[in-house]
Parts: C-alpha cells; sequence; structure tokens
C-alpha cells in the first residue's frame, strides 16, 4: 500500500498538497489537483478517510437539521447549503429534527459532524451546552423561536428582518379594506414560526388593527392541512353565512396559503373578493396558483448561503453577528 | 473516562446491549434505551464514534446524490429516504451530483458511506467497478439511462413501469382528438429522462401517432428554462400564427408543465385549446396550477421507501431485484 509520501513524490508536490486535495480544498489549482490525483490512482493509494479524520478530529460533515423538506423553501435553503457546503469541501447531513429526541440527537451527531446548521429549531439549553462542550458550533438559517420572554435565544442566525416585511403586507390589506386579518401557523411542530407570528401582532398593533377572536389558526405548517382547517370553518355556519370572522389570511408559509386557495377554489367562495390570503416565503407555486399569491419575498438563496457560511466561519473560530435581511411585498391576485 | 463496561454494568445490561443503543439499533426496548442513556450521562461517557467506525468498518453513513432538490419530486423522495434510513441508525449524505466530476466524487465517498442511493443517475462502468471494489453498493430510485444499445445498465433500481403509464397518457391526448404531440425534456442534464423519453416514443408508436419535426424540446428540467423554450417558440410566426406545430406537449417532469402553462397564460394562449400539457411526476403545485395539470401519478413516497429498503438489503449481503410500480393517470382541465 502506497503512503501519501510516495504520492507526493510521484506528483512532484509536498505531502501538505496531497493533503489539501484529499480534503478537498478548493485552495489548490487545478493542475496541480489533477497530478496528485493521477499519482493516486497510479499507485493505488487509497486514504483512510476514517482514520484520517481521528487524528485531525476533523470529521469534514456538518449537519443540517431540517423540519420538512417537502416544503419547497426548505428544500430552496438546503440546495444553497449544500452547494456553498460543497465549494469548502464539507459533506452535508440531512436529519428531520424532532423536538423530542434531542437526546437521541446528540449522541447520533456526537463526533461525527464539525457544525450544526439547524433551519429555526430552537435546541435546549442542555444541548446547545452539549455542544459547545464538544466545540460543534451551531447557527441557523431562520431565527429561532426565544426560550423566554426578554427575547433571548443565543444561537446566532440569519433571518429576514420580519416586522418591517409584515407591516408592509398588514398596510396592504388594509389598503384593500381589510381589517378582520387572521394568522395561520404551526403551532406545535414548528417554533420558528413563532418570529413570524410575533412581527404579525407587531404589525397588526402598529396598523391599529386588532386581532379577532377566531383569528389564531393552527395549519401545522402543511397544505393538507391547512385546506382542512380553513375548509372546516367555512363550512360551520356563522352571521355571514360560515363561521369565519375574517377577511384576510396571512400564513406563517406559502403551502398553508396554498391549502387555504385550495380551501376556498372547493367551495367556490371567491379570492380575494370574500377571502384575501397572503404567504411568508415566495416559493415558486406561489406564483402559478389561482389566483397567484400575494406574499412576503423571503431572499432564500441568499439566506442559505450565508447561514452555511457563518457557520464555516464559527467552525473556524471566527465569531460572526447574526443578520437580518430584508424581505419584500409582492402583490399578486389574491389580495 | 468511564468506559463501555461501566455504563454496562450501571444500566444492568450486557455490552452489547450499550453497542446496539449507541447504533441507534431499534430492537432494544425503550426501557431499556432510557436506562442505558441514563448511565451514559450519569458517567459522562463519551463513545468516540469515528474510532468505533473505524473498527467495525462500518460508517453509518449512505449517500443520496441528488439531480436538484428545488425539485420537490426530488425533495418528496429524499424525504421519504431520509426516513426509512433514520429508522434503521442511517445517516444520509446529500450531495449534488454533477457527471463530469465522478472522479472527485469517488475520492470524496470513498471510507465514508456504506451505500450510495443514486436518483438515476448514470454512474460510469469505472466508478461502479470502483465501489464494487470497495464493497459499497449502489442502487436507484428511478431507472438510470441504459449505457448501451443493448438497454444494459447493473445498477438495480426502484421506478415505474413507464410504457404503460405514457401509452394512456399518449391515449388519452389522442382521444381528445391531439395527434402531433411534442415531449419536453432535460437533454444533457438529467439522463434519466431518457428512460421516460423512450417509452413516450414506444407509447407513439403503439397508438399510430408519427413525432413531429419540431417534437423534441430542451427544457432542462427547470420552470424557467421550460418557460423561456416554449414562449420562444409561441412568439416565432409560423403557419399558424406560432411556429410550434404541435397541439399537446408531454414534459418529463411537472416543474416544466408547470413552466409551459406559464409560457401559454403569458401570451393569452388557451390551455387546453390551443395546447394541451401534461407532466409525470404529480407534485402538489401541479394540482393548483391553472388549469391543474393532467399529470402520470408517480407514487414517490413508496418508491423512496423501496428504494432505501432496496440499498439496506444489499449493504446486508441480501441480493434483491429492481421494482416496477405502477403509475396511474390523473386528468386534470390542462388536457
Amino acid at each position: 500500500m502506497a503512503t501519501r509520501k510516495e504520492v507526493a513524490d510521484r506528483a512532484g508536490v509536498s505531502v501538505a498538497v496531497v493533503s489539501y486535495v484529499l480534503n478537498n480544498r478548493t485552495i489548490v489549482k487545478e493542475e496541480t489537483r489533477r497530478k496528485v490525483q493521477d499519482a493516486i490512482r497510479e499507485l493505488g493509494y487509497r486514504p483512510n478517510l476514517t482514520a484520517r479524520s481521528l487524528k485531525t478530529k476533523k470529521t469534514q460533515q456538518v449537519a443540517v437539521l431540517t423540519h420538512y423538506i417537502g416544503n419547497p423553501f426548505e428544500a430552496g435553503l438546503l440546495l444553497q447549503i449544500e452547494a456553498t457546503a460543497k465549494q469548502h469541501g464539507y459533506f452535508v447531513f440531512v436529519q428531520t429534527y424532532e423536538p423530542d429526541r434531542e437526546e437521541e440527537l446528540r449522541s447520533m451527531l456526537m463526533g461525527r459532524v464539525d457544525g450544526i446548521l439547524l433551519l429555526g429549531q430552537s435546541f435546549g439549553e442542555e444541548t446547545l451546552g452539549y455542544f459547545d462542550d464538544l466545540q460543534v458550533p451551531v447557527v441557523s438559517a431562520m431565527k429561532p423561536a426565544a426560550w423566554d420572554a426578554d427575547g433571548s435565544n443565543p444561537i446566532p442566525y440569519v433571518d429576514i428582518d420580519w416586522l418591517p416585511a409584515m407591516r408592509s403586507l398588514v398596510s396592504h390589506l388594509r389598503q384593500r379594506g381589510h381589517e378582520k386579518i387572521a394568522f395561520m401557523t404551526a403551532k406545535e411542530s414548528q417554533l420558528n414560526y413563532a418570529v413570524r407570528h410575533q412581527a404579525f401582532l407587531e404589525a397588526m398593533r402598529l396598523e391599529g388593527l386588532e386581532l379577532q377572536e377566531d383569528g389564531h389558526l393552527d395549519g401545522s405548517g402543511r397544505f393538507e392541512q391547512a385546506q382542512a382547517v380553513l375548509g372546516e370553518l367555512l363550512d360551520a355556519e356563522g352571521k355571514g353565512g360560515t363561521a369565519a370572522e375574517f377577511t384576510a389570511i396571512v400564513c406563517a408559509n406559502d403551502l398553508m396559503a396554498a391549502g387555504c386557495l385550495a380551501a376556498c377554489r372547493e367551495r367556490g367562495v371567491p379570492v380575494p373578493q370574500d377571502i384575501a390570503v397572503a404567504g411568508c416565503e415566495n416559493i415558486l407555486m406561489s406564483s402559478q396558483t389561482w389566483p397567484p399569491l400575494t406574499v412576503i419575498h423571503y431572499p432564500r438563496q441568499a439566506a442559505g448561503e450565508m447561514a452555511m457560511n457563518m457557520l464555516l466561519d464559527r467552525m473556524n473560530g471566527i465569531k460572526t453577528e447574526s443578520i437580518l435581511l430584508s424581505g419584500s411585498l409582492i402583490v399578486r391576485a389574491s389580495t
């Protein structure tokens, strides 16, 4: 079995350069990389990656914890995160996060990753301390929900600045004559929507609007749930024909907004005349529904890339601050 | 530092059971798992996973190679693959596959994974031989394109039986009066669509229809490309107002079909009156476009789960055969 030194000699480079190539570092010129790869092939050299990572204590692996990659918004973030990680020679693990299994997650990830990228999950204090001890940095694409009333959460993040974005949406709805506006979210399964919910409530207050009694809907973050929940309300009898007191719904993600549209369409409830519907992400689907959806545009490509770069910085000991991007309102026919 | 034996003693179980828990095997009862995890925490035991995997020569990791997880169809497959892998204590790597970088891929994955799951990519002979030598099995969700004219490709796969599915679609279009039917695919970037393309051509032949000269469109697998390519054809002047000779388009994926709808909508070309459009996957979006899309339904949940189980079988030395599922035609307003 050839050694790394023999590979270096044959390629006419130093052992360090061979290591760079094996670690897939982009600083190596293409021509040099080719020479080293030729030498590796000719000599049949097989680096034992597992043994190597034991020595350097680096795995070149990062974990991305998803909620539900069936949501194209998450898949889009993941796409960008993976592309950025790959550029820097890192592999991306994908794991669906389950809040009640953090203990298991800790033992599964230990020794396996150099960093963890959350998609807005709010790790408990114990879990954060655990990875801190292991010197495995944790950052989040999308701001995690605060732990307590003072709004603190030590996880650095990339997100959009939700309050101005929500305010422009609520203000737009008010201008179209809507004063009774409901908010649909995922109460249990996706805590990071609490950040969007909070911004919505504050935007309503700033616009001088009050939330109705029935103004909080739980669509579980999914198209099907949203469709069922709004459908039930529309079918129930109330003063104005249905039990729904609101005339507009803002949804914490676009999948739920599309589900609301479907519920209205099935029942012949005209959108936006009877109910206006808006989303918060601007996935591709939202421009193709009938009617197309008014949304807050979330720049997910930039957010995914920045979050991964923030994690890479932290893994290299560079402390970067959280980043707030601008969301923008896209008005389409659903409002 | 506590040893595994000490953990076992404290939990009142055998060392093997501790190993099962650490390897995340589901055969351990919940109560026992809890005892072992308590002992691990109380003793501060830290298994070195990297060292352990060196000893067992297993990484408990599998790679999934994607084309473009911006396509909800791929994301849906991935979701199911990851869930199935997790149930068996495996971690899933996600890597975007680039056909011209197989050499790099080989050195990146070596020593890192116990198995590789393709999403229809057609590994070269050298790459397949390489992983065969390493005893890393390769299976595919979606049939990879054949290497040569005799239709051979040694990678076992799960896919739908495309010919009957395509025939039911072409037959439906013919019944609606369409004889000039085009096919939109991704010529370079996604070779597995060649399987769908081939089935379409054979279905046309069986239905007694001939493909037009302009009947092959390259939409690169993406919404935006499909929209641009069809848009250009509709804008170019031909005999009947546009240069498009066909009256119906079948797209190799739903994203392209949605892009075709958008191109028609922008130009006021009525669908299905002037052009009928159909897709091949049945992603959620396809039921929400205007008009909603006629599609072949691809049972992606079952396919993702079966493909992962097939890979697990192969990793355990069990040779399973390729599996063909049934696709079904869903007729909506776009045809």
